[in-house]
């Protein structure tokens, strides 16, 4: 099978080295920068340069841009993609990306497919793809009520084989509404936990859970106010709804109230643990 | 060298296990669980049990306990220290237990050094101590001004000893005040997060990031009510400050303004960027 990756930054460079580590497909790759595309196929990452024309030769697509550049590529290549093919984007965002694609789509002779894998690094572009970036992760699909079965099922045996460890189906909405709670949320406060005059001072009095709470406060910029303002509505209700119950502790450190605030702990440990215990 | 250990839960017992795997000092250890004593000499943690006699044996006393009974324990018992000997505490919290034990240490002939190492675990008790939980972590010590600088030595060394990659000196107010942000607020934020309803959604929808922010909602709320509220005002302040960071994202999202908000991550990456370069 020959498998187009459109991007080869930190996501699309990932699976390009992933598809070509785990499996025997022909990989044509395209990125913008000229250094990215020439290290790939140097480094065997890619066999090929994707364009115009070979976007044709593949049955599977995987548009690894940012949301708005992604819709924008899946949309004005809709009548060069090979009839039978798969396309997915690999965005973090998909109601945005979704919407966009499915008019587009409609009446073509291939299917499209929303994806989204559940891994990162705090560093960008290719020179940071890893081949086992995707190893034990997640990777969530969000097809059409319409979208054919089959293809589902061919998408998914497809990222499996890949190292994931599992495909969750959902929809696109639903997607965005956890995901501006797992991911895009602690985006946000990571960010905002790091812009402490105090964490210049941390070195030396700090352990892991300063780490934790500002590991990806670097992230880059331009992308992620990108996905939140495609994201805007559940992003801000889970902000504001976070805002709330840190005031909630507010109120009670400032009332010296040592019975609430021993509540608010005891209520997010319990939560933690009941949680957990449902998935370990 | 007698080492007196005064509670063997995680911090008390990891000391136990390190005092006894690192060193040749003899260990004599107290736990009002007779469970947790007994289990800890049968490994071989302690030596034998530290009473009100035995104390007079130790060279340097330990004292693991949450902070009021820390300095409850240490003002009870100032007269059976023994002469030449050095006594910490091992809290969480430094202006409330130093100013509680300093008079209790005025006069007498022995040396308190109020003490923290940053390190923990999301369980507690004697069963989840570590010989090598302080391994590569900071040990924070709180002298007095007017503490005879041999004694800070020594027990700088005697730390150093057992695997703690650093000693840093700082006074009981600078100790809070950089507590309050590296550890305090990532606890209430860990809580705070974690109570959003969508978390019982996160199975499949997070990575990293998730794991990070909640990991430490599993804690005791007792001990952190404790905790928090002998450090109000650093952490409060800390608290206020990140709810109105946060707030300048909810505004900013609300207003659907891009600008601002690709400003607000800008400033967070290169603060970010910035105190890692100086110290990685």
């Amino acid at each position: 099978m020959t498998v187009g990756i459109v991007g080869l930054g930190l996501i699309g460079g990932s699976m390009a080295k992933a598809v070509k580590s785990r499996t025997d497909c022909r990989v044509l790759g395209f990125d913008r920068d000229a250094a990215s595309r020439d290290c790939a196929l140097r480094e065997g990452a890619c066999d090929g340069i994707l364009d115009s024309e070979s976007l044709g030769d593949c049955e599977l697509v995987l548009v690894a841009l940012w949301p708005g550049a992604a819709a924008d590529f899946i949309c004005e290549n809709a009548e060069r993609f090979a009839p039978g093919s798969l396309v997915s984007d690999l965005c973090g965002v998909k109601d945005y990306v979704c919407d966009r694609v499915r008019e587009s789509v409609a009446g073509r002779d291939f299917t499209f497919i929303g994806a989204h894998p559940m891994a990162g690094r705090e560093v960008s572009g290719y020179d940071s793809a890893l081949e086992n970036l995707f190893d034990g992760a997640s990777m969530l699909l969000t097809p059409f009520a319409d979208t054919p079965r089959g293809e589902v099922t061919r998408l998914t045996d497809f990222f499996l084989a890949l190292g994931f460890a599992q495909v969750v189906e959902t929809t696109p909405g639903e997607h965005d509404r956890v995901i501006a709670y797992t991911s895009q949320l602690a985006h946000i406060v990571s960010s905002a936990y790091v812009k402490s005059p105090t964490a210049e001072e941390h070195h030396g009095f700090s352990a892991g859970s300063y780490r934790d709470m500002t590991r990806v406060a670097r992230l880059n910029e331009e992308l992620w106010t990108e996905l939140f303002l495609e994201n805007r509505a559940p992003l801000k209700a889970e902000l504001d709804g976070l805002i709330a119950r840190l005031s909630d502790f507010s109120q009670a450190l400032g009332a010296n109230d040592a019975g609430t605030l021993c509540g608010l702990l005891r209520e997010g440990r319990e939560i933690k643990e009941r949680i957990d215990a449902e998935h370990d």
